[in-house]
């Protein structure tokens, strides 16, 4: 039986390096290089376990984490969807959820269950867990895109407005870190670097 | 105070951005495209989530999560050394640890100084947590050189015994993982990938 797990999790471990190669818009702070979706989900886990003590609620800080690891194991499958896209639905697709049935059966029964219903806790955004996975998600292409003059607001010409919309999903996680968002968004108009 | 906190978080949070930038010698799986310490950390953080249940002890998983997440942020400053280099050491080196203060040093004191020790805690390699994050350490590179026909074996004419010495450390953590890891290494030698 646990040979038998370890035999399907390798399996799960094999398929998942293909996360390495999902290219994000974002590019990595100062830099011309877009960021893979193996890279994000790292520097997202980094930020929950620095960042946590800033959380509104109380948050299980493993599963937090497990939230930010797995969330776009499905683009492996389903591909990135750019959050500035007009065109395609972020969230509960067909398409990923058939990704997530898929990647994350690959695992025993038990551990695959557990896998898309912390996906799905993520996708929904509604326990404080989900809100702050959120907040990170939102909060790290902010703080990239300040470092490089605009980042993808500029490149995709993304006004002001559209921005802070979605970057207000900060606000659900952590009103501190919200307050220091608004205040970089703000600045960026000043700068030039994002249009009202 | 949290508002400080938060300065403090951020420009670390900016700097070990460039872990994305530290190139392993092992190759992704199936491909010749050298992986980084970024990719690497998400991977052996999910390896964690995915294997804790073959842990020889009852670990703490959020600590070992920890570990795996910061172990190689040092590299930022002391560079990647190879599993195999002959001539360099491998842990606690003087170079490390100024590398471990810099950075760390960069988060407001008390979790500099958690870090400091999760970190030193992972080198040291006794606790039970330490233990596994080292077991999942040593694994992943273990399924990508036999991925691709050998990997950094090949590639530097590692011996069998060399391979068979550094990847013992994993029945520290598990002896599931280990009887798989053996047997993965007995094949290589009979597939001529790792040379006796």
């Amino acid at each position: 039986m646990q040979t038998d797990n370890l035999l399907k999790q390798v399996s799960f471990i094999k398929e998942i390096d293909k996360l390495k190669y999902i290219q994000r818009k974002t590019k990595l702070f100062n830099s011309d290089r877009c960021e893979n979706d193996a890279e994000h989900s790292w520097h997202l886990a980094m930020m929950t376990i620095v960042l946590a003590e800033h959380s509104d609620k109380p948050i299980d800080v493993l599963k937090v984490l497990k939230m930010v690891l797995i969330h776009d194991i499905v683009e492996i499958d389903a591909g990135d969807v750019f959050l500035y896209d007009t065109t395609k639905s972020h969230t509960n697709t067909d398409e990923e959820l058939i990704a997530a049935e898929q990647i994350f059966g690959l695992l025993p029964t038990e551990q695959a269950e557990e896998f898309i219903a912390i996906w799905k806790e993520f996708e929904d955004g509604i326990t404080d867990e989900a809100k702050f996975a959120k907040s990170m998600d939102r909060f790290e292409p902010l703080l990239q895109n300040t470092s490089n003059n605009g980042g993808t607001w500029a490149e995709y010409n993304v006004p002001h407005q559209t921005v802070y919309d979605k970057k207000k999903v900060i606000k659900e996680g952590s009103s501190t870190i919200w307050n220091y968002a608004e205040n970089l968004i703000n600045e960026s108009v000043e700068k030039g670097i994002l249009k009202k």
